[in-house]
């Protein structure tokens, strides 16, 4: 099976360790064996002014999946919304009412399928590719996120070398390892089998650490400094 | 302590990795340290006609616990049912009424229990072993589940010989390693505390892999193919 | 930052691997990289005469915390009660109503606020410093809980040298170790990213052994014994 998927994640912390905002969405393919991805394309936000309410988040990560759904032609589109995998081109109002969600998540939803479900719809007619609400049980969403960890590191390091110290909070149990001309990114929980991820990037003129964020359990905080 | 546990597990997958039916139910039986078994026996079902409500699954359970206790004389007898650990025995109409479960699984139980709880009566009576639905809790329980996974690959290993490639669903993050004559199994948790078994098995002319399922985050596949 | 944190942990158990009572409260100071205790002091309870109903725990903990506290000067208390990170000295009747927590624990903290709101507003009033019930959230309360695992076998040790054999569960997920002279613990879950404890102790005349709790998956149980 061939899968594109996409998530957003990694933030900007502050000396609370507490986010500001969020600073990547990736989608990527993904196929057997279903522990990497074999492509990849980022969109960066900007985490100084950014919407929590998730909306921009969903947003971001449909289009930035169909772009590449459009070039890598997959069997099946995954999102990270746990609506137990319905197709998205199929969420009018009344079956976002039926959902097993909260209210708030109802509300943002019916927002959101004004553009999105549309859009869906559009895609499939054209290619036959689902985009599926599948969430958490999804293997490629969480590589996504894995990747979103490792985009995160790379502004850190990019918002380091010209603006001094910074704290990113990385996804979920996962941690990153930063060396000569690459970032690597790989899950902390050995029950999902060894997703991973790399990117190849500049890495000089910083130093880094990494360590349990103290208010966040099982999430890392990377820390990127300028190297004087 | 000497216990008796029994649990279903391994699944025949589709090529979209759904499960079709599930394969193997194992008694086994569990000694300090509690890692893996002493004993086990092993039933295997048709997966490709497979009552997938969990009733026989259960029904399974109960009849091969108590065939393997029969012989090994244990303490007490663990069932993979959440119920708080209630005897096995005592699960009248009322009481599974009273059960913090939902309708569907008070449906399932009251009709198994017609059928379960007088066998339990009468093995208690005989031996005075309980059979406690202790579901998740119990270490012999996921014991059970790993030997389940492992003969889940046995059964794989035999199809592809006959019938050519296959794909098998493991039990919940677990893996299996075949080597020269053994199927090995271990827990992917490390909270677990190193939960494993292992059987001999003719192991010539197939080839495996084994990988992430990419529907199903924390369970993993086996694939096996005939050798050419 | 600078944090200090309490939990109490270690159960002696019975045969049937059944808790008796809760041993040992710890308070520990967390600092940067918030993966184990700069220092840390305890307080063992009598496993044979213990209130299970949490009371005493928190009670314990909260005067702990604010000894060390006292000494040690920290920029916050963290509490192990998951009660969203509220601050101690604003818990008082209607607060603890409005909660999202069972009636159980309502009645609880209602009985625990009398004394402790009074102690905590009067600490926040002559430090700054807020104690929060931020519970499962926090690294240095699982850093406590490790701790308070490590002491426990330190008990046991002690226990077993004048009374025989003994046993004791510890807490969720984590092992120890013991050498000569010290007791080292860590997190059993990778996802925590490798958090630990150790300390120095008279560690002759004793074996020991560790193994998974039989009835409560994912907890280790230590059991010691006198050398002959």
């Amino acid at each position: 099976m061939k899968i594109v998927a996409a998530d957003t994640g990694g933030a900007l912390l502050d000396d609370a360790y507490q986010p500001v905002g969020l600073i990547a969405t990736v989608a990527v393919l993904v196929r057997k064996p279903y522990k990497t991805a074999e492509e990849n394309i980022v969109k960066f936000s900007d985490p100084f002014s950014y919407d929590l309410s998730g909306r921009q988040a969903i947003r971001d990560e449909v289009l930035l999946a169909i772009e590449l759904a459009k070039k890598a032609r997959p069997d099946v589109i995954h999102l990270d919304s746990t609506l137990g995998g319905i197709e998205l081109r199929k969420l009018d109002e009344p079956t976002v009412d039926a959902l097993p969600i909260s209210d708030r998540g109802k509300e943002v939803w019916k927002e959101l399928s004004k553009e999105l479900q549309p859009l869906a719809k559009r895609f499939w007619e054209e290619t036959g590719v689902e985009i599926l609400a599948i969430g958490k049980d999804s293997v490629p969403v969480r590589i996504a996120e894995i990747y979103a960890g490792i985009y995160s590191a790379k502004w850190a390091l990019e918002y380091a070398r010209e603006n001094g110290p910074v704290k990113v909070g990385l996804p979920r149990y996962m941690r990153v390892e930063i060396g000569a001309g690459w970032i690597k990114g790989e899950s902390l929980d050995p029950r999902e089998g060894g997703l991973y991820g790399e990117i190849q990037v500049e890495t000089d003129d910083v130093k880094w650490e990494l360590y349990p964020n103290p208010v966040a359990r099982r999430f890392m905080v990377l820390e990127v400094r300028p190297k004087i």
